[in-house]
């Protein structure tokens, strides 16, 4: 899937499009165009894979059909999940980590702005763990109910939460509980029968799905408004005619992920621990961000470059080169203020962030490119 | 675009893919798939057409660019005009009509339950046409701001509104104009060089382009904040990873749409004429809902006829002749609660409600055939 002779390690940004996800795609992008609200047979042939795409998911979740509603994007999703606690759930207070995705951080400041919520941040611990003993704290203190906003897997170092422990302590507080998983669904076994999630997240176009298309998981035991009004897809929850071509691609592009699970994760770990012995062997002033080699998604690598007139042109030089790296995540780079995540846990300005992540479709022939490339140009 | 020998005429629903807009989309869904926010040539290769998409669409309705804001429908683009007229433009008070699409209908009936405005539905004529006196006397007793909601032509029985008159009314009452112009984009000229308004939306499958995009008009002299928060995506007013496929495919389907637009719309207005004089000699019972015979969008044709056993089972029947149309809109479709838009203009409880709308991939051979089967059916 690398056109060219380019190198593509940013497959936390987005990911290639899969042949197999395509070919699911193609017929609802010709010959089955109907509406799926429609009553007649045009639209039952698109109305059954929307229901079909929503089994597959539930079931490689292990949640209920019932629980999964399909929106536009992981950002949709969390937008939803968040601004409905607070309308729904009487969530006054919420508890999130200054190392959140926008699409969490922005609409919980937002919140916080127009008045609606008090926000608290849960300390970090240098590693860049979230701290569970201050969230407890955060918990106990809190005179109104809480919503606990913690991603699964950092979209830029890759630091995994314990979700099994701040799931019991949201459960003990009676505090509802938002994880984007936009990073771990398709690449960790999740499973909602065993940790209890309030709401859970999913773009289809990190796991090599179509852009355009995500779910929200509901719990079937708390009942939301729809955060988009209008006709009554989805069971009333997301309005909007279906992207039937997206939904497809996207249960199509899980299934494939959830099946290969367990020899893609080893592949690619494999791919990142031998980066980063390299990285380490080539550039000795290496350093790695977070809990990058530990407790980490296997998909992310994160690492800091002394600053200097060479590494700050590091990501521009690399492109030069055909290798396609981030700074931080795609999502914040147009803004051009750095990385929040790194200034969060590492407050240096004498460094320059780098993120290595990989997909099953990267070799150990590209890493050797990429380390011996990245060795010259310093 | 007929598969098999089905006949199609539930083109307000939604229309087939075109294949010259499939084929726009196919590199964005192969090799270019880099994430259009990075910095990086996989980035610039996705991010160049997605600004590329925004400058057609401008042209087009004599926008400019930076007024062009792509989300995932028409739902959205009206969820986020209503909802953020309320917060960022001090609109207390809300016009609409009874008539209009769900989108609005029910967004706006929602920030009235939940005590953010005031709501008044606008008087409708005999015609179905809005009662433009009726709407200044609203506007001019409006103690607040008002927010006006009214769609271009109505998505089921085709009614036009006066999108000039109604514009200088909002304006000599310093209103706020939002205007759902799903079913007319495309279809009809829109110069908003000329016509002022604050709001107009866009759903790409409605002209042959992909479902799951549309694009939301704001007004430059308006300044709201974004509904759904996160990235930086959109000028950080829509966040999340563009949906480059399908931006790519709505602005090409525009493109194609004004091209031909004079010739279509001549094309297509001739088989609706031509369908509802066929429909008066072979079914002398029909009526036309509406102003479907007059100031009608040319794609749309509504008709009741009396309620019998034969026509209550009159859709399933065409369907089994392979015929698609619909009894109202497909949004509604799914509540089997009938057409509220019906039940505005003529609420008899006698009529079976049939909504005709056709593309340019329809032909008089078509119509010949619906209407011989519909007598025969009768």
């Amino acid at each position: 899937m690398t056109s060219g002779n380019r190198i593509y390690l940013d497959n936390a940004a987005t990911t290639p499009l899969s042949k197999e996800v395509l070919e699911a795609m193609m017929p609802y992008l010709t010959e089955k165009f109907g509406n799926p609200s429609s009553i007649y047979s045009y639209g039952r042939e698109t109305r059954l894979p929307i229901e079909n795409a929503r089994k597959q998911v539930a079931k490689i979740i292990h949640a209920h059909p019932g629980e999964i509603f399909f929106t536009s994007c992981g950002t949709e999703s969390s937008n939803t999940a968040i601004q409905e606690s607070i309308v729904n759930l009487n969530c006054k207070h919420i508890i999130t980590s200054p190392i959140e995705h926008h699409a969490t951080l922005y609409t919980t400041e937002y919140l916080a702005k127009m008045g609606k919520v008090t926000l608290d941040f849960v300390k970090l611990l240098p590693n860049g763990h979230v701290d569970l003993e201050d969230l407890e704290k955060l918990l106990a203190e809190s005179k109104e109910r809480s919503l606990v906003s913690l991603m699964h897997a950092n979209n830029e170092i890759g630091n995994l939460l314990d979700v099994d422990r701040v799931s019991a302590l949201c459960q003990k507080y009676d505090a509802i509980f938002h994880c984007d998983t936009v990073q771990t669904m398709g690449h960790l076994k999740l499973d909602v029968s065993k940790t209890h999630f309030d709401f859970i997240t999913c773009s289809a176009h990190k796991f090599h799905g179509p852009k355009g298309v995500g779910f929200l998981y509901i719990n079937e035991n708390i009942k939301i408004d729809p955060f988009i009004h209008g006709g009554s897809q989805e069971r009333n929850m997301r309005a909007g005619t279906e992207n039937i071509y997206g939904i497809v691609g996207l249960a199509k592009a899980l299934e494939i992920a959830d099946a290969a699970l367990e020899e893609e994760s080893t592949y690619i770990q494999d791919l990142k621990s031998y980066m980063a012995e390299e990285l380490k062997k080539a550039i000795p002033s290496v350093n790695f961000n977070g809990d990058t080699l530990g407790n980490s998604l296997y998909t992310v690598l994160s690492i800091s470059l002394p600053k200097t007139e060479k590494s700050e042109m590091m990501l521009f030089n690399l492109d030069i080169h055909n290798i396609c790296v981030s700074g931080g995540s795609a999502c914040t780079s147009g803004a051009d203020q750095g990385s929040h995540v790194i200034r969060a846990i590492n407050n240096d300005p004498n460094i320059v962030p780098l993120r290595f992540s990989f997909s099953k479709y990267n070799t150990k022939e590209e890493i050797d490119t990429v380390v011996k490339t990245l060795k010259t140009l310093l």
